[in-house]
């Protein structure tokens, strides 16, 4: 009889073990938010898609949509065109939107060619979000990216900074590009309302490259030696910049200030070749795209915004913002 | 011995609830986020600190704090102050500072007078976001708002569609107040970039005096007979605009938007005497506040942004967008 006893008391508590776990798993793995927190299920995927997918920019912003996914408790996939190819990028769209995930976060290599797939997927039910560039007459809920204009405003106190609010200044950018205009938009317009002792004297077109960037900083401490710093657009072109001053040898004279985080700008900061760069929001374009499109997926928005055709069920633009980066934080900066 | 063993099991199986039931809420009910989900704990205050605390336009943007409360399993309050009178709001957030909460949500009346308040929070450890009106110079982590200028973009294009897109119209508005004068641009720029066949005739200050925002309608009809629309940039002086195109008897010939979804302008919408109102997204304002606090708090926030000046640690500039209301979906603006 003892044994019995036993034995019975071992299987009821296993039993009750079991049901309890059941009963307690089931809110977190249930296709609904948890009855307490937010969290939704593994079988939830949720796709951020890119162009250039290989570049180091996007893996900052893959980290900050892993880790919203993680304390969400739902699955990521990362996809991408390998090369600057817009008609890669909607094949690979294409076949994303196929696939009926939870939802999409896209960066958008060129608006006009993207927006009948993004509005495809919208009016198929498939949330999607944009990051870092936009499509602004698609369907999409929201665009989170850098304020391109505050990003030059940035630029331009860091630079008066640097050279004690004092001297000549140029800029190297990409004239043709929206996003470039506005950062140079945004550093001219600072140095004249701020800075009345500062004066930008040029801006010449880098191209985005390396060594066409080089030869306009070249051409611009020829024609103005009282130059003190550069500010360059984009990431390829400062360090032509800095190749620039260097071969001038004007190191001591001319702050260069250049943008974005890939692994060369970063070293020529730590080497003080590039005085700051001018890190981008990345983490947190990646974080909250995820976000949005599980709030979108489980339908917690704003209840006002239901049912009208300019509705806005989420924020419509967020700006992750800028961060400088100089030779003392350099550090944190580099990929892990 | 038959009775022992049902009382073994009974106490054996009663404890096994015990002690799962005490194991699996330990996750949510700790200081920190839960092992699956995001969620807090209910002694996690979120403080909420508005001016003129009674109107009606604040108690959505609560709802939406509240929202984000109920899910993150944290608790709230709301404080303000009950005037428009901005030592009065200077005291309520020094009560609200000195009970060290777990972050403060506050709309600035007056950025001068608010700006060392919040920064001594921000300097003793406690998270503060601000919402619909900011301050820029503050150490506030981020601003959650309507783009003034987009809502003036809006203004324009709804408008233009009200009118078939074409003919004079005119504008009454607060014209030193620096909110104000960016929808007034964003309407003025958009007429005159997208619409060849409208144009701004008259620009008008109404004091958002419901009694002069009416005379100054008035006046503008009686300049330009030919007008065909009149956009009130708040939501006081829309109502008295709606008076003046009422008195002088032109409803099917005067459209009128106004702003905001007060009860009175919601009437006015109802009954036709106003076309459209732009609703703002209040919701949004005040449900992502309470998320990004709760990031702040528990340290959900951006890597790499923790050891420098300049850190955005969240997204430093949330435009929560507008909606358009019309007769078609008015009823779901009223407060529930």
């Amino acid at each position: 009889m003892k044994k019995w006893t036993w034995l019975y008391l071992l299987l009821i508590g296993a039993y009750t073990i079991y049901a309890l776990n059941f009963f307690y798993s089931k809110g977190s793995a249930g296709q609904r938010v948890d009855e307490i927190g937010l969290s939704g299920s593994l079988e939830e995927k949720y796709v951020m898609v890119t162009f250039q997918s290989g570049i180091d920019y996007w893996k900052s912003v893959l980290k900050g949509f892993e880790d919203a996914a993680e304390l969400l408790n739902v699955s990521v996939e990362y996809r991408g065109s390998a090369q600057y190819d817009v008609r890669e990028q909607m094949t690979v769209l294409e076949q994303v939107i196929a696939k009926k995930p939870a939802g999409i976060a896209l960066t958008v290599m060129n608006p006009k060619a993207l927006t009948p797939s993004i509005d495809k997927a919208v009016d198929a039910g498939i949330p999607v979000v944009l990051f870092d560039s936009g499509a602004p007459l698609s369907k999409a809920y929201s665009l989170l990216a850098t304020d391109n204009y505050s990003a030059g405003v940035t630029a331009a106190r860091t630079m008066a900074s640097l050279i004690g609010e004092r001297g000549d200044v140029g800029v190297v950018t990409l004239p043709n590009q929206l996003n470039h205009q506005e950062r140079t938009n945004g550093f001219k317009d600072t140095i004249s309302s701020e800075f009345p002792n500062m004066r930008l004297v040029a801006v010449k077109d880098g191209k985005g490259d390396r060594i066409v960037s080089r030869d306009a900083a070249t051409k611009i401490m020829k024609q103005f030696p009282s130059v003190k710093g550069i500010f360059n657009t984009d990431a390829v072109g400062g360090v032509g910049v800095a190749d620039a001053v260097r071969l001038e040898q004007k190191q001591s004279e001319v702050k260069v200030i250049g943008f974005d985080t890939d692994k060369v700008t970063l070293d020529m900061v730590r080497e003080g070749a590039i005085s700051a760069t001018l890190a981008q929001g990345a983490w947190n374009m990646g974080y909250w795209s995820l976000q949005f499109l599980f709030h979108l997926h489980h339908g917690l928005i704003s209840p006002d915004s239901g049912q009208t055709a300019d509705a806005s069920p989420l924020p419509v633009n967020v700006d992750t913002g800028i961060t400088v980066v100089t030779k003392d934080n350099v550090a944190n900066y580099y990929l892990k």
